[in-house]
């Protein structure tokens, strides 16, 4: 009875007529071939939709390049490409997870649009004093459609002098040093649009910023269908997620969870943070 | 001006009282060593706290596993375990991107907490029909404290037998089929809670999935911790997420911009989907 399915092979989908209709497009269904690739551009710079380049780096979080880069995949012939200062596996700040790096910083001349996820401690010091990865931003940012970031990202691309004189948000717990260590306006919102650069506050804001993102791309019914791709229609169990409303035993509690869940370093010595 | 902030190296995270006494209780700080790993466990069994798998599978959608991964990352002493049946990267629907499998499912005997993500029709198909992969699930679950899905995920759970006259949900686009297929009740629910099995809807919805059972596995206040911890306050732009309120011209359109997003096949022949 089990593995009744097995053999009926129906759509998992229901109401895939779009979906049949788009691979039949293709001409892959019937003739049951696969072509590697044939819906979307191999190449970050090879597509016709928009070249969408996320910047990872040792002890960035996991979600703050993720839930963007599964919003913003969605949109017609885009092209989601993993970049680091290397090739290869990069780690979250927990260590527990690595996300491949496809494309070196050096193979990297052109993106549409630039996303700097946010970290940790240890993975923001460590990407706001990398001068190569910082002089790598501004090269990049000279040409992009989009400069964005997440969380943290925010401190990355002001150290890289994009924020000077803007408004912009930032993980709540480091609004206060965003402000006081550059010449930018922290504004206490879900993102905060500023010319070409679009800042997200902490983590999981990425995932309401690169819908308002994918508005701007595309148009607001992409985005709106997008939302529904991804059955995006949050129900939290708790209202505990916004820090202007939580009490400092909460905040210490969250700060505390964050730095005991990170691991220290994989590779060297820490930087010292007094 | 622009690398003042380098000498000063300030705390990047405010009211880090909590954070500092964390770390100054390993002794690292002011020592200035590394010791990695030293806040958490290494192994999936080794650590005190639970033992969080993943099971990635090629063609799934990214924020499926990557949501909740960053969530229950932050339960006090978790280890988070990406699984595949082989070590290595594992493809998302859309080719594009890929997460490090640090464990084959031969290396894993037992975990606290399996989770299964969701795929686009290829990949789900795939994972279903995956017969060592669903042996691998039943042993698994066996022996979990809780075994759970996001999106497809449940389809994945439903043919490897562990839904059989359960409630449940998924996808909302698999809810027929789920339905139809399998001896199982669909809810139109965010997650669904049957015994020691909690399937969660589609894509995101993983995030509040994983919110609720870090209630369960610690207590609302780390659970609310955590949502601040990952500024989880949505505000999404749109109101566009929930398919009960879609018409169908937006169902169709998600389903086209899915369809067209996801690669076919980076390694064999496409299953027959007619």
């Amino acid at each position: 009875m089990r593995h009744t399915h097995t053999t009926t092979r129906r759509n998992v989908l229901r109401g895939t007529a779009a979906a049949t209709a788009a691979l039949t497009a293709t001409g892959t269904i019937g003739a049951g071939t696969a072509h590697a690739g044939i819906l979307q551009a191999e190449s970050p710079a090879g597509g016709r939709g928009p070249s969408i380049g996320v910047l990872l780096y040792d002890g960035y979080s996991l979600l703050d390049p993720t839930g963007p880069a599964e919003v913003l995949s969605r949109l017609p012939d885009a092209t989601v490409t993993m970049i680091a200062e290397e090739r290869g596996p990069v780690r979250t700040d927990t260590g527990d997870v690595a996300v491949l790096a496809e494309r070196s910083i050096a193979e990297i001349d052109h993106l549409d649009v630039l996303l700097v996820p946010g970290a940790g401690d240890r993975g923001t010091v460590g990407a706001m004093t990398n001068e190569n990865l910082l002089k790598w931003i501004r090269r990049i940012h000279r040409h992009t459609r989009w400069t964005t970031s997440v969380c943290t990202g925010s401190i990355v691309l002001a150290a890289a002098g994009l924020l000077n004189g803007r408004r912009a948000t930032t993980y709540w717990a480091s609004a206060e040093y965003l402000q006081s260590t550059f010449d930018v306006t922290y504004l206490p919102q879900r993102y905060v649009h500023s010319g070409k650069i679009i800042t997200a506050a902490g983590v999981s804001a990425g995932v309401d910023m690169a819908l308002y993102l994918a508005s701007l791309i595309a148009d607001d019914d992409t985005a709106k269908a997008i939302q529904l791709a991804v059955e995006y229609d949050p129900q939290p169990p708790f209202g505990s997620g916004n820090a202007a409303d939580a009490d400092p035993q909460l905040k210490e509690r969250a700060l505390r969870l964050l730095a005991e869940s990170q691991s220290l370093s994989r590779t060297g010595s820490v930087p010292a943070v007094p």
